[in-house]
């Protein structure tokens, strides 16, 4: 019996704990679940007779120290930040170790020490990152080995709302975590390559540049610019390409609106407003544009960022209750950031009923003999209910694939991982298909970076 | 005879050296300018006999400490962030001291043993802060003497092109740090009172949110907000008012055109352009705008911000030959904001024979018997050339003035200390205005803070 540690017990983890149980008898394995609270663990293993749930506060070094040392392989689903100390506890107990986040600077501190303990601590396995990285690596592999020159790469991901639940003017709700949306292209400018050219956005422009995705049977997507484009240059190994660019996927004019909140100041997340718990939205809305003594807060909106009254970001405003003089911020020291956050989540969280996607677009530029081709590839997943979501499917799935060939010693590359080779991916990728995790490729022309030919 | 240490002999010293030296028979003193270099000081002082100057290295503390020793007062016109060396070793000997610099947490840390030491360490009297607060204060306590109670007050400054020197389509030259005006509005929200309510514009609205001001036999000025507001209101006791506002002064046009720049991210000072050094003034701009293979950077640049190609902003870029493809940056490593700095010096820097101007604009709101009051004060100071300038003048003859007064006993109050007690800028404005620095002050109706009837 070899023994599975999963840390953590969070959205992600619904499809990652069923395919380890239903795999569990015929791989002989063992499931831990280890969380602080135990009701969401709980519910997901149903009294499953190859796993059990257990209470574990990771910040309890003597209880984090044993839980480990017990277990064959360890699953970090915590926050990102919290991996490091059980990776410390891997690497002192002997334990490989899987997580599906970037890995951070002291992750890869600690390769050295897990080549030489002959471990395998595999990281970025999740859905971007994660199956970005597989399926842009499979593409890329494969052009590199019939002789083709990669000379552009651009890869978007959007977590989404099904179409069968898109029934708000934004297309969009609340899949994950609200912060991290609200907060999105904040801390940085965004820096990318288009035809051999370094381009820079700043944060409060980067709505305003977005470009078009087409997914045969799901429309027309857009797509605003990621901070970290550059960064996959040394990943891929792609330091030659003229293009490298890489986006979040929304549907469109979903950043068009969003950019109003930006150009007023409401996504700052640097400073707090005054006496914001007892502002009403409409306040909130007051606080960034001039005083008038007679005209109304919609009217001054309106003029400052220049909206006709017959334009659809105006219904989106109104669409989310924005100038309610009545509703109250209710948030004691709150930055506006955390003030939109809430006026968005009245209106962007999921029902019921209500089901979530998970897109990806890759598009691979080479040249081959002479002549340049491209090769556009892209997934779509979506969800089957609020536990079994695209987002735990996407980022459990691989999680889960990747711990299973671990312990059957089919990834043999020790020391700090992402799963950017072949012995990695391949497996996974096609095991993913039979989940419904596919990509569809399609040749097209190569236009290079131009918008006008999109 | 009395001994002034004057720390530091940059452009803002030439009146403060020539104030003291006018005064130094009649009051008895004697000079001593120290500098790292000495050439601006030796000429400045031009071998007057009451005045020397001396060699000193201000991070040199046996130097510094020996130099302050022999002193009785000493005034540092050092970078802000080297008073406090100063500052303590001017605790350790017994030395009352000057600066035109806001007060640094670290120099109000002294307040204690400066007044243990029965010490006078006056700060902020140059201009803006200086006469800023002593031109405030004297009106802001005439208002309350006869039982007024204030209800807003705004206040603005601009260091300025005089207007017989006034000539490209910006209506503006670097007459002072071209880095603080690169850089003006950046690190944080700017945030301050109308009528009652907070109000906050982030950095890349600051510029589309401007407020006119006219000055008889001036014409009309433009302001934007500075980040600094509030802060005034324990300074000057302002603690009800309902509007509490403070701007930088600008020609009129001169921020929607400088609005094209921060829209763009070109002022951004926190990161750096790949490869600057090589880059022509065209390939900085383009890299702020999107890849095309056939359209011209200048369409580009028009299209994303909409600007019509008459429309006047449009000439001014073009003045400052930004599109050129022949002109390098030639700056290694350069963020955005110091490329951008070096564009505009090729056109900004001043000729031989022009001059500076200073404007200041006050506004006071005040409730008396029941009836709402305003009274607008501007000052307009001119410099006579690029020694005796109008930033030299209004910074450097307040400073000396105050120095005078310390050393005479007329400014009691030990401690740190700004211009705000009617000891302080009572004989200091009085004696400004035989300099030319006047206050010309106006009734006006009361109405509040309304943009439609300015």
């Amino acid at each position: 019996m070899r023994q599975v540690l999963v840390i953590g017990s969070g959205k992600s983890t619904s499809y990652l704990l069923k395919y380890l149980m239903d795999n569990a008898e015929m791989e002989q394995l063992f499931i831990t679940v280890a969380d602080i609270s135990l009701k969401h663990a709980e519910t997901l293993i149903a009294n499953h007779r190859r796993a059990t749930t257990q209470v574990l506060d990771v910040f309890n070094a003597t209880d984090r120290a044993k839980a480990i040392s017990q277990a064959d392989i360890v699953i970090s689903m915590l926050p990102a930040q919290l991996h490091i100390e059980v990776a410390k506890d891997c690497i002192r107990f002997g334990k490989h170790m899987v997580t599906a986040s970037y890995i951070s600077p002291e992750m890869q501190a600690l390769d050295d020490e897990a080549k030489s303990k002959g471990l395998i601590f595999m990281n970025e396995i999740g859905v971007d990152p994660g199956i970005d990285h597989m399926s842009a690596m499979q593409i890329i592999d494969r052009i590199r080995n019939k002789g083709g020159k990669m000379i552009l790469f651009e890869s978007f991901t959007g977590g989404l709302i099904a179409p069968e639940s898109d029934n708000n003017l934004w297309n969009y709700k609340f899949t994950w975590n609200p912060r991290n949306v609200v907060i999105a292209g904040q801390g940085g400018v965004a820096k990318f390559l288009q035809e051999g050219t370094y381009k820079y956005i700043p944060y409060h422009r980067l709505f305003r540049r977005t470009e078009f995705l087409d997914i045969d049977g799901f429309g027309r997507f857009e797509a605003y610019a990621n901070r970290d484009s550059l960064k996959y240059q040394t990943v891929y190994g792609l330091e030659n390409v003229k293009t490298l660019y890489r986006g979040t996927m929304r549907r469109v004019g979903f950043s068009r609106a969003w950019n109003i909140f930006v150009a007023l100041g409401m996504t700052d997340d640097n400073y707090t407003i005054e006496d914001s718990e007892h502002m009403s939205y409409r306040d909130f809305v007051n606080a960034f544009l001039p005083y008038s003594p007679s005209d109304s807060v919609e009217l001054k909106l309106r003029h400052q960022l220049k909206i006709d009254q017959d334009d659809v970001v105006w219904d989106k405003l109104l669409e989310l209750d924005i100038f309610n003089p009545n509703k109250r911020v209710e948030l004691k020291n709150a930055t506006p950031a955390q003030i939109l956050q809430k006026i968005l989540q009245d209106k962007w969280t999921l029902s019921l009923n209500d089901k979530d996607m998970i897109v990806m677009y890759h598009k691979f530029g080479y040249e081959l003999n002479g002549k340049n081709h491209q090769i556009d590839a892209n997934m779509v997943v979506l969800g089957e209910n609020q536990t079994y979501t695209a987002m735990a499917k996407t980022v459990g799935l691989p999680v889960a694939m990747a711990t299973l060939a671990i312990l059957n010693g089919k990834i043999k590359s020790t020391g700090v991982q992402r799963p950017i080779n072949k012995e990695v991916y391949q497996p996974i990728l096609a095991e993913l298909q039979n989940h419904g995790i596919v990509f569809k490729e399609k040749e097209v022309p190569y236009f290079g970076y131009n918008p006008l030919h999109q």
